[in-house]
C-alpha cells in the first residue's frame, strides 16, 4: 500500500443537517497539547467544562458531564442508565429520532410504547399526558429537535406533566441544543443529551449530558464498582446498568470529587467540547438563539423566494434547518452533488418518507452567518437552473438580503 | 461565572502508563476542516483509514474500523457483539484490564470464568488450554498488554489453541499495540481492540478494532436494523445485540459498501486515528517496535542505574513501559507531584496491589525517542535526592545513553 499523504479536507461550507463546519476556534482547541489524565490541568477542565455546560443547558445540576462517543452514546448512555429491564418507556414519534430512541430503549429490554405523528408536526402537551396516563411509563423519551422532519417539540409543559404522573423526563437535544431555547431545570427534564456537530458548532465524538438528582438517583440504585477497582465497602446492586462504558454511576464518579478512574477521559474532544460552549457563552446564550433564529428565518425566505416550497408545520420548525420540497423535473441527489462538486457547499438529503422529496438544509453554529446563507442561496439558484427549474432571478438571495436588513 | 481563556495546557512530557503526549502531526490533523459524513472525501478517509490499520494490526480482514469513543469501548463493542446472555467466556486475568474485560462479559450477561496468576506474571500457553478444555468457553478474552503490571502476554500460541477447540479469541491490545508485536492474522487472532493514548501517539477517544471473518459471521447473525431506517427484506435477529451504539454488524454496515448510517462518524478523532497510523507505518512498523524496545531498554537500564528495582518479570515485560518500586523512606505520591510541577514530567502511580508500591514509567509513541528518556531520568534523579533517596549521581542517565550507545 502506498502511504497517504497527510489529511487535507476539501474546502466544504457544510449546510446540510450537521455535522456542520465546526467554529475555527474549536478547530484549533484540538491542536492543543495533551496532559494526563489526573494532573490538575486536566481535572479543573473537566471542572469547568462542567460549569459551561450547566449554563448552556440552563440547569445547576450537578450531574452534568460529557460522555464519550457521538451523540448516539449519550442517548443510550441515558436511558440504558434509567430504565430497567422491563421498564415501560414511552417514546413519542415525530421522525427518525424518534424511532431512535424507541430502538435503543428496546435494546436496553425495556417494554417500549410509542405514539407516533404524522412527519412534519409535533405532539400537543395533552396527547402525551394521555400516553402517559394510558402507559405509565417509568421514563418519557421525547425528542427535542428531529432533523429528519425539522421539527422543534415544544417541551417547556412536558416536565411538569410527568412530575403530575411519576415519570421521568429524558430530551434528545442534539438537533436543537445551543440553536434554539432549552430550559433544563424550568421546564423539568431529569435527562438530557446533545452532541457537538449540530449548533454548538464542533465536531461529532462528544456527547453533552446533564442529570437531575432524581435520574441521578436511579443511577445510584443500580452502582456497580468494577473488580479491578472495587474496595472493601463498594457494594454493587443486582439490577445493574448492562454496559460498563454507559454506566453512568461510574462515569459520574469520574467527573465528580472521587475522580474513580472509568475510561481514560477523550482529552483533545474535552478540549473541542469546552470551546464550544465556551464561544457559546461569550456571544451569549440568548443571542446565539437569536443569531439562529435570523439565519434561520433568513434561508426560509430565501428558499421561498427561490420559488421552493417548505416541508412541515413552519411554526415548529427549529430555527436552524429547514426543508424544502425537491423542484418536479430536478434530479434532487445530482443537483445536491453539482452543489458539492462545483461550489464545495453540502445540504442534506433526507431519510424514510422524505427520501428523495426533500432536501434539508442547514444554518447552524458558525454557519449561522449572514454570508454562508446568501452564499448558499446563490449556488443554489444557479445549480437549479441548470438541473432545469425555472427560478426567479435572485430570489432567493433578495429575501434573505432582506430578513437581514430588517425587511423580511 | 467568568468565562475562562482558550485552552492552554502546560508544558508536560507524559512519560505515564498513557495517555503520553501525542505525535504532533497527530494534534495538527484535528485541526482539520470537517467535512460531511457522506462527503466523498469522509468516505474515502475511512477506506484509507481501514486499509492503514490492516497493516497496524498485521490482516486481511475485511472488518477493521474504529469505534467512536475510548479504548474501553472498543473492548465492550467486542464482547457484547460477539457473546451472547448465558455464553461461557474465560478471561485470564494477570492485572487490572484482566478484571475490566471480566466486568464488561458479566454486564453482558456471559457466564464469566476467571482464572488469575500473580500480578507481574504471565500464562504459560497450556495453563490457558487447560483452562479452555475446563471452561468450554464460546470466548477467550486476553489482554495482550496490562499497563498495570507492565506485562505482555505471549499471544502467539493462542490462536490456535482456540482454534482447536473451537473458541473465539478477543485479545485487548489497547497498551501494547504499536510497541510491540501483533499478528492479528499470523497469531489467529479473532477480535482485537485498542486505542490511540498509548503506542500509537494519539489522544483517547477512539478505538481501533480489527474483525476474523468468524467474529462476523457471528455478529452478522445477531443482526437487528434499527426501526427509523428498515426497509423491506431487513431482518432482525431475537438474540441482538443488547446496545445499539456497540453493535458491531451496525458498524460494519456504516464502514462497508452499504454505508447504512449508524452514527455519525467522530470526523475529528478519524483524522487522529488516521494520523497515528500514518505515521507510524511512514516510520515503518517493525521500526517502530524497535524503537519502543531501544527506549524501553534504556529507561529500564536507567531506573537500575539509579538503584532502583524493577518489578516484576522483565522477560515478559512490554516495551513500552517498566514499573519500578518506589524507594525506601520516598514519599511516592508528593515526589510524583514535584517531579510534574518542577520538570512537568509525568509518571504514573499504580492500581490495586501495587498502589504507593510502585511508580510507572512509559516510552511510547512519540516519547519513545533518546531525549525524553535522558531529560526523565535526570529529572527523575533530582527529585529523588531531594526526597532523601541515595541515588547514584548520574546513573540513571549514564546507563541509559550507554544502551543508545550499543553499551548497554
Amino acid at each position: 500500500m502506498t502511504i497517504p499523504g497527510p489529511i487535507d479536507p476539501p474546502a466544504r461550507l457544510l449546510m446540510g443537517p450537521g455535522p456542520i463546519s465546526a467554529y475555527p476556534s474549536v478547530l484549533r482547541s484540538m491542536s492543543a497539547p495533551l496532559v494526563g489524565q489526573y494532573d490538575p490541568f486536566m481535572t479543573s477542565a473537566m471542572t469547568e467544562t462542567q460549569e459551561l455546560y450547566r449554563q448552556v443547558w440552563g440547569t445547576r445540576n450537578e450531574g452534568t458531564m460529557l460522555v464519550d462517543g457521538t451523540s448516539r452514546a449519550g442517548i443510550e448512555a441515558a436511558i440504558t442508565s434509567l430504565v430497567r429491564p422491563g421498564d415501560r418507556v414511552l417514546v413519542p414519534v415525530f421522525g427518525r429520532f424518534g424511532h431512535l430512541l424507541a430502538e435503543i430503549a428496546e435494546r436496553a429490554m425495556a417494554e417500549v410504547h410509542t405514539i407516533e405523528t404524522e412527519w412534519g408536526q409535533v405532539f400537543p402537551p395533552s396527547v402525551i399526558e394521555a400516553a402517559i396516563i394510558r402507559v405509565r411509563p417509568t421514563l418519557l423519551a421525547l425528542v427535542q429537535g428531529d432533523t429528519s422532519t425539522t421539527m422543534n417539540q415544544p417541551l417547556d409543559e412536558i416536565g411538569a406533566i410527568c412530575r403530575r404522573h411519576g415519570v421521568l423526563f429524558y430530551s434528545d437535544a442534539t438537533a436543537s441544543l445551543g440553536g434554539n431555547e432549552f430550559e433544563a431545570d424550568a421546564w423539568g427534564l431529569d435527562a438530557a443529551t446533545a452532541g457537538l456537530q449540530k449548533c454548538l458548532g464542533g465536531p461529532s465524538g462528544s456527547a453533552p449530558i446533564t442529570l437531575s438528582d432524581a435520574a441521578v438517583e436511579v443511577i445510584r440504585s443500580r452502582g456497580r464498582v468494577e473488580a479491578g477497582i472495587r474496595e472493601a465497602g463498594d457494594e454493587s446492586a443486582s439490577d445493574f446498568v448492562r454496559s460498563n462504558y454507559f454506566d453512568l454511576g461510574m462515569i459520574l464518579d469520574y467527573w465528580g470529587p472521587r475522580r474513580l478512574n472509568h475510561h481514560t477521559e477523550a482529552t483533545s474532544m474535552l478540549y473541542a467540547a469546552r470551546e464550544c460552549a465556551r464561544v457559546l457563552l461569550l456571544e451569549g446564550r440568548d443571542e446565539v438563539i437569536a443569531r439562529h433564529r435570523l439565519a434561520g428565518a433568513a434561508m426560509l425566505a430565501g428558499v421561498e423566494g427561490l420559488g421552493m416550497t417548505v416541508f412541515g408545520d413552519v411554526a415548529h420548525k427549529m430555527t436552524n434547518v429547514v426543508a424544502v420540497e425537491i423542484p418536479e423535473g430536478v434530479a434532487g441527489d445530482a443537483a445536491r452533488a453539482a452543489l458539492l462538486e462545483d461550489f464545495g457547499i453540502e445540504i442534506g438529503t433526507s431519510f424514510g418518507p422524505l427520501h428523495g422529496k426533500v432536501w434539508r438544509i442547514g444554518t447552524m453554529g458558525y454557519n449561522a452567518r449572514k454570508d454562508a446563507v446568501l452564499t448558499t442561496l446563490a449556488a443554489l439558484e444557479a445549480v437549479l437552473r441548470r438541473f432545469g427549474a425555472t427560478v426567479p432571478v435572485g430570489g432567493g438571495v433578495e429575501a434573505a438580503a432582506d430578513v437581514y436588513a430588517g425587511r423580511g
